[in-house]
């Protein structure tokens, strides 16, 4: 398990010194409870919320997985341990388990909607995430069946119209090569001419920026006439939502990334039930 | 400045070695430029960009301020200073104003409409918020002109139906006073009676809880006519939205709480514009 | 357990690289050993004790809890383990028992002292702890009987005579009512005009500061004839000691609240012994 | 300054999201101010809360240093800065102050008396301070005139009953010498015979425990006679205090360690005012 | 500047409670002093020591940047400032230079003796860098002319001989690419039929492991006879030092990677002299 | 086990987010596996190691236990666990054992060498660690034989160049003296009336620094004559390696101080094999 740090400073977070409702009307006594679904969804955070449990002496069966399609009243957790530890733990559990899953859910949509278009294409997530909860958020995308993309600005070049106002698309695609051979060099482009460009200067990657999906079509056309498509991946982004995401998924895009996944998250409706009241 | 701690585990995260592509391609100049809102907004998360920018060493003039609804297009910021530094912090700054001005925003925006049919209600926050961000989603709640409400289960008591369901309304309030003065004692109902039975035990809040906007007015006017309404605090919760709220602003209730203001949050759109060209 | 990243540093403070002595002299076998009261004392941190010895592999039997009250010779803790682990934590856990059962015996203390003269008051803490140890001190308090008081300046309102120089006490209390409904308001008043104003504006808790016991009983009984009285949680607080504390306590207060309890702790003695030789 | 961390920990604890009552009420602005004794005392911490000061951007002038003896009503720090900033600190700095100068002017009255009958004794603190706080409880001794004694369980060695019961005193020390010839070698004794074998074997330090004057005094005289007092220190402990040092001070002892001096603090009476009112 | 918190925790280490022979010695002026090399040197870790000096109040002049070559005798930072922060710095300071530009010097060594036979090949670090200080290891790399090579096990595939133990490498690339196409794929062969499978399966990156530098020939001129040397980076890997990287670099390869850059470090001799005595 | 947050945090460093070629190849599966030497070496980091292991749920065998001398071949730790865990945590262990084996051969071969010629010096460490590893560079020293010397400048006095320039020798020994009894005094000497003139003015240690052996061992028969030699520990220091050690370890000299085994360190040759294949 990753990041337990931070699993312990979100139950802090909630429950700085005790929950004082629990300590003044419940007696800590033995109970069994459920994690269950109150909406169809796409589960994530399953397992960080199965460890936290764990970690307070709650024993913990799990009863759906992560990246499991569930519906609604579908159990997701049982628990069995104390019933202090369970309310403490209760709403933090949800706010964790619902934003991940409300991630997770919202990427398989995308990426059914764009499946139906294009067998190849995937659903991708962005660096537009909470402050703090990139590994979470992006964990979620992948559970959501998409690619969860660059984890942060140390870890692919993203060569963007800022970079491009200085020099020459190949230019800026050699230098970062020449920096370092060891992370893929993706390029923005917004024209034609600059997709070619950057195709032909060795870019990994290149993502057409706010162009129309004709225009997309056109420029991977000439790609391909040059027999440079191949070996590059091509992504789509700029503001593509699940109601404009057919368009795009049609011309032939290996990735479509949405900032929406992560950065406009609805989540995901889950509930606590004790079964066995104390 | 509160929590600067988070402040820079929040651009560590983004930033863990270096972005490489500003500084594979970039010379390292003084450049000005620009954080704007790009829709019509309410505005948090100001201070804590100013904060982070100027301890990388950017010189930052306050164009607006938190709380200020600003229109598309109005700078927010404007920053004079290394463009490695700048560049770096951009996608930081922006997932974080993003994040707390849209929860200000879709605050305000119930606000206004809780207000047109009761100018005496608040819109309120709940505990729903985004894992490790919960001082900065209360903050925007309340910069968007909202009642942040309790800040954790060690904050105010809440008694809900799993504690009812152990012990008479009157029996658990009387506990929870008993437990501390200095602490308020919220009581969730679902009924007449049990609202009518937590006010007259003392409670200081009253939630109704998931009850029809009828069923909340003759509660209501069965706590005036009992001489209790006054000294209470009112509260409405249980899937309101922005769609629903106008049907519960009109009952006498002092608060309509509303979980989605922090757990589905529409980002607000920000950008970062570098004026003049390194 | 909360604040478990507390207690190890406290353990690491001691040990920062490991206990020399016991690692030169003692070979590491496997020893019985207890911790035991050599003074009458009510008990607080056994669970945090408890919790430490565990933590580093020593099996713990729990002979006496936290809040009871045992005489010098009892047992509070019977350990099985590690010589070594013993060793180093000895100290560490003396201080930390040592504080926390020091301030349940004084606020027992002054409980018991108060309750001779007043069957309904209790005593309380302030915000006058040892930096960091906040938590630890409040916790100490309520296993003494007594009320742990805010927690801190987030926590609950306090409108002192700094805030009543700017404005009048009802302005002031609407205020803080018009900012947030859920956290109490307290006012501290020092005449008996103001108790009757911040009574009327609708404070949650009037602290008398400062007040002769006199003084307290007329500002009682005028918002006592008033109606007022019921609904009012009443303080007094200013320089109370063991000594004074039944001038106090005879007026029909509901809080007597005391800085000393917890900024000049007298440690309760406890001792660690080591039964069975290693 | 060092522990620059918990320092802002202190202040976190007691303002975790904004000092409420301030927000709701007094507008920010610039105000000047002042920290004050209210108690004659020796100053400890002074340092410290300068620097916390600072850190919010409050201006300061420190009008009595660390170590200094002032009278009740004089200065000690004058601050010019914004409102908020010097009431949000105010608890943070007076309970950090209070305490350390609480220590030493414990300190320095214990070592004035002693002084009466031994003009080269030193009063020394201990291991017991409270936990978490142990940097700066040893500061406070050292500041009131006294010596901090040893860190921590890795900084020197103290041999100790447990540890004789193992092994004679002449193997103890020699093996600690052996682990380390880096740290001091401290040795507990309670009878004359095990301090003359401890002087023999070279310990550094020893410690008379528990022993009565007359029988220091006997300890002492021996050792002189047969040449080893002068390189040793020697230490006296074991429940001395201000009232019976005296008895102690008049043998030839070094250091006469005092646990009280940090375990059982009475806290410096120290006050914050704010001298032109917002 | 980046990790900020680690610089600071590596005075904390040396300086857990003040200097105390500064403390007990030297009276607090200011002072002027200088870092200097004490033999030939690649420097690396100035900007890391010149926050630090600044971050304690010390005033900075850079003298040698990072990454310059600078001889024995010359200084790399002017000091002026007070000789208590000074002198309690000097061996964190001198621990973190010594160490980073001796492997920048080291690095740059390499790289020198490479570039006689190879004008196109790059050294590179590996992930064997000392515990918790890979992001200075990795810099230092950098900044002696060196390629840091992946940053961790989440930043990049590397395929090795226990996943080839699993699966056909052609399967192994696949299932990377379709893992994440935001990641270049690397993988280690050992021979020719797997070099060729590699490359064509579209690994990014192929390492030659443990292979004689004849075999190595072998296998670039096979990849280039089929076409596909041009869109792969080559790397030789295995036990690589300055005694034997001339026989390897003389092969058409891009990259040299050696672990004993950072895993067996040789210390550059620096020192810190004081210039102005206090 | 001290210092677990360290080790916790090296594994962070290394899987920021999951080890992503294992996540996409490797089914996770339950193996076994070794970590085993592949050089002759003393061994260091056993015990920290295994802690990892366990912590991640590998069930761990102590082969081979810290401080032991093993061979090329030899097993260190057998491992039964998941592969997935073993694979994620391989880099960090061998790093960790590696960095610390290498330090405890390194040490054990000093001295070796040294013994030969004096039976009771021996060989230590210094405060040129790495930085952040200063605990485990010193555990290693100790496991490797030698002696770890102090641990910080809050641990011991260390009187050098800078100190003696201000004033005379005696002076500052008295005066470090003054400040605690409770920490040796060292004092760096360069000429002989600097040698006696420390020891008689009480020094705990003195430190040859830089001189010829012969000038040491003028020094040390001056001290003997002066009866002066038997209570000091006598330390050699200054550029002493395992080439010129022979040398200087003839004088009856107590410790032989070097820099080199922790600033420049040869990383021990340590690997992990999978015994049973996934």
């Amino acid at each position: 398990m990753l990041h337990i740090h931070k699993l312990l400073s979100f139950f802090a977070e909630d429950v700085p010194a005790g929950d004082i409702t629990t300590l003044a009307l419940v007696e800590d006594t033995i109970v069994s409870a459920c994690i269950e679904a109150r909406q169809e969804m796409t589960l994530a955070g399953v397992e960080e919320c199965a460890w936290l449990f764990k970690h307070f002496g709650v024993a913990v069966t799990v009863e759906a997985e992560d990246g499991e399609n569930i519906s609604a009243g579908e159990k997701i957790l049982s628990l069995a341990g104390s019933v202090h530890a369970i309310l403490s733990l209760e709403r933090t559990i949800l706010n964790l388990l619902g934003r991940m899953s409300g991630i997770a859910t919202a990427t398989a949509a995308a990426q059914r909607l764009a499946s139906v278009v294009n067998d190849h294409v995937k659903v991708a997530g962005t660096r537009k995430t909470a402050p703090g909860l990139r590994y979470f958020d992006k964990r979620a995308v992948r559970l959501g069946g998409g690619e969860p993309h660059r984890d942060s600005l140390s870890n692919a070049f993203l060569i963007k119209d800022t970079h491009r106002a200085i020099m020459p698309v190949a230019d800026a695609i050699r230098r970062a090569k020449e920096y370092s051979g060891y992370h893929k060099v993706e390029c923005e482009v917004e024209t034609l001419p600059d997709a070619i460009a950057a195709a032909e200067a060795g870019a990994d990657i290149i993502m057409f920026d706010n162009m129309t999906p004709s225009a997309v079509r056109l420029a991977i056309a000439a790609l391909t006439a040059r027999g440079l498509r191949d070996r590059l991946v091509l992504e789509i982004s700029g503001g593509i939502t699940a109601e404009t995401i057919h368009q795009w998924a049609g011309a032939d895009v290996d990735i479509i990334s949405m900032g929406s996944l992560t950065h406009s998250v609805q989540c995901a409706d889950v509930s606590l039930e004790i079964e066995q009241s104390p």
